[in-house]
């Protein structure tokens, strides 16, 4: 039997100087003296009294507080552990490899990806153009501009503050299987959603229509051209047109694949007078709003079979004035959400035969389109649609905001030299966001002006800006397309460029 | 000032016979009183004696164990927050998700996925062919055995076994551009594991030779017949031939894609006296180990273009005698890891100009490979190349020894039959396992022995067995495929079917 004062032990505390070992201490004594724990009791007695003791209140105070918080803190910890939903098990090593890719830092000018490239096991910064480094920092004196591709990654941003709302986890077992829960390799929960989106945006009719998925609209183009070909070898090949300037992919893939049932026959206008009333073996793109020049355009052959590319009908580039209503309609992921990258498009179809004409070739060409792909768009489609319609920071309004301010950018530079002009635009009423909308096209369509500039994107890149030229488009070389839709840092960089070629210019001329 | 003799409240406890709460109470007692913290003091007094207060000691007793208990249990948790690895934080609601999925119970006749529909908010089980209800326990009596596909689903169970190590998760932001690391869209470290793959199998040399990305073998069938076929419009077109039976995809694609290039011609061993010396214009399938039959193949045309389809040439299907060392070879994961649904395979092609026009057709066709498909199958290889050589329950083991039993279990039915045959399989030494290995064919090439069963297909067809007839694989009708790397269900119908069916003629007979 014993009775132990704890004070002792806080004199003793004191005395050391170590206060906060006070309650180790008195565990130590009772541990010493090796009591009979059943006959030992505790009580809260008188503390010594102040002003002499404050130290000594102090450790009381301290063994109350530890006495009360303790098993508050006990409380808190195993209800947390009792009631929060059970860890990832699996898939914990994937999520850590992932999240520790993820806060590679590359100075904001490249990103660190899974797949990528290790070195001393860290995976490397891939840097964007003109930034170099191991963490992508230094700046490349002189670097060209790359305004060149479509590359969407002015949605990079977005994705990265939408961390939650978008990852994905596949399990090892994902979809081994040739088949889906869908007919033709395709998930029924994204065409669903597809259509959802659709209906949410007010941009295209899907009601009663077919929907089939390819890698990116690249693949659906042929596919299209294929479906609407003659089937049979007696019929003379269909004609192939667009109206200039054109999304070049029509031409080379027509030229490229070399068919007997079609082949590419330039630009549609040079049709129109010589075809009567109709023009039932004609193939016409309707690539609306148009790329490169942000145009919405109409078909202008009477009885063509017409492929309505939509790539750019979302709010993020265009006015939304009405559900597009096409036979043939095709949509891309990459123009969407910015993910270029996944290769998945998709194409609304009326025509039953058409349909399946169209399905024939992606099964024979590829078995469908990476099941992998169709999840993760899905999970990209459920994150837009979980958002609130035009809210601020919702994809939409995000994509908007950020083309119209670098439209406005270029456009007022521009428009301060003689030498450049754009393509005309307008502030238009849209649907999707229920108001006038200022302008925020993709591209910018830029014409030299003076006469000598016969090859703009030669004046550009003498410029230091990587553009691509009006050639490439079906149309004149004083014309050349700027891609706005790329990163931040290529932005910025034109605008740089861009700025030291118009003051060049303006000091010449003074 | 106050003095509060813990017993008194124990006591009150005691009495309401509510030991347990008596530290709650004593609590109270003090928040009720109260008391000036800061004159408070604790002390270990003797407790009441025995034999009257055994419950009045366990309160004590309790009291001081919680003294002693909560703080090393706080400093566990304490402890365990700090130094365990920090907790995924944006890709924990995807993990969730993910496992939720993967822990719905589907009998074991089905599967439940992320992007499957979902019924009150719960994924439903896509049942495996023949069975059904909501957890796919239900057999569906009659229901034909389907031996058609080459579904590789055999590898299913191993990749569920496995499922830490081939988990993957992917950010909302990864890889969005066209761009990779690599050139033409392409991840450079996949490339790398694919050629540390052969090299650790020993199937196929890449030492100096290109790879090339596609849309699974399938698409990389016609990029390289494309590629494979003169450049030029004045060239007559090439002449696309393969041994019988043949795989129908290289005959299909050719007719389909009705290209000016090339053209179907048929079986090769026709043209082999037609040609005198050589077929510099002739394009040859060599299909190695041959998909119906399983045979190692060779060329027969001199000077003909080959492409070497090697999807069948790792050691689940076939003894791996020596690295293959053709001009162009095919590969896919379907048939190495099962993920047919994420269409992924590969061309080694020695010629840079072949591989330039390989190229250019996948960049055309599709923009290449899906960038998430591509992710997926570097943590795919990663997880196979982390395996030992062979070891048991290694991927190539597992395999090998699914197939192996499986070829065994049919080809012993079958030899105890009259009116059915098999293609003749031997033991050969592996490389890769060093040893003589049974044969493990991932088809069954049956022929129908009667002179009656001319359409071998439909004489199993009426036996309730789904097959794909020699037909189609320009063969004579008498010979049918059956597949045997489908679901473990579809393999143990198939033999029920077949037992059936020979129990059936045997009883005719008797």
């Amino acid at each position: 039997m014993v009775s132990l004062q704890i004070g002792d032990c806080s004199k003793q505390a004191k005395a050391a100087s170590i206060k906060r070992t006070s309650w180790n201490c008195k565990l130590a004594e009772i541990k010493q003296r090796n009591m009979d724990s059943s006959q030992l009791s505790i009580k809260l007695i008188e503390g010594p009294k102040a002003p002499n003791t404050k130290a000594y209140n102090f450790s009381y105070l301290f063994c109350l507080s530890l006495l009360i918080c303790s098993p508050c803190l006990n409380f808190f910890f195993i209800s947390r552990a009792l009631f929060r939903s059970p860890e990832p098990s699996w898939s914990s090593r994937a999520a850590t490899e992932a999240e520790a890719v993820a806060a590679r830092s590359c100075s904001g000018h490249g990103s660190a990806f899974v797949d990528g490239i290790l070195v001393d096991g860290k995976h490397v910064c891939e840097c964007n153009a003109c930034y170099r480094g191991p963490d992508c920092s230094e700046f490349v004196q002189g670097c060209a501009a790359d305004a060149e591709s479509g590359d969407p990654l002015f949605l990079e941003p977005y994705w990265r503050q939408h961390a939650a709302s978008s990852a994905v986890v596949v399990a090892g077992w994902h979809r081994m299987s040739y088949q889906t829960d869908g007919d033709y390799f395709i998930s029924i929960e994204l065409e669903r959603h597809i259509r959802k989106l659709h209906s949410h945006v007010g941009n295209a009719i899907t009601d009663g229509r077919f929907i089939i998925f390819g890698a990116g609209s690249t693949q659906l183009i042929n596919a299209a051209v294929h479906a609407l070909s003659p089937n049979s070898t007696v019929s003379s090949p269909a004609s192939v047109v667009a109206s200039v300037p054109y999304y070049m992919v029509y031409r080379t893939q027509t030229e490229f694949f070399n068919s007997r049932a079609y082949e590419w026959k330039g630009v549609t206008s040079k049709w129109v007078d010589k075809l009567n009333s109709s023009a039932p073996n004609f193939i016409e793109f309707v690539t609306s709003p148009n790329n490169p020049d942000g145009r919405m355009q109409q078909p202008i052959l009477p009885g063509s079979s017409v492929i309505y590319d939509h790539a750019y009908y979302w709010p993020h580039f265009s006015a939304i004035k009405a559900p597009a209503d096409g036979d043939l309609m095709l949509f891309t992921i990459s123009k969407l959400t910015g993910h270029a990258g996944s290769r998945f498009g998709w194409a609304i179809v009326k025509d039953e035969g058409v349909y399946k004409r169209m399905l024939t070739y992606l099964g024979i060409n590829t078995m469908g389109v990476s099941r992998d792909t169709q999840l993760r768009s899905l999970k990209l489609l459920k994150a837009v649609l979980g958002e609130e319609r035009g809210a601020a920071g919702s994809i939409f309004e995000f994509a908007f905001r950020t083309m119209r301010e670098r439209w406005h950018k270029l456009n007022k530079l521009v428009s301060s030299s003689d030498r450049f002009s754009l393509q005309q635009t307008r502030p238009e009423y849209c649907n999707y966001f229920g108001k006038i909308r200022d302008p925020s096209p993709a591209y910018a369509w830029l014409k030299c002006e003076r006469e000598e500039d016969k090859n703009c994107y030669a004046v550009l890149r003498a410029g230091g800006i990587i553009s691509r030229s009006g050639y490439k488009f079906g149309a004149d070389g004083r014309y050349t397309r700027l891609s706005l839709i790329r990163s931040q840092d290529d932005f910025d960089l034109l605008i740089r460029r861009m700025d030291a070629l118009i003051t060049k210019e303006k000091a010449r001329n003074m």
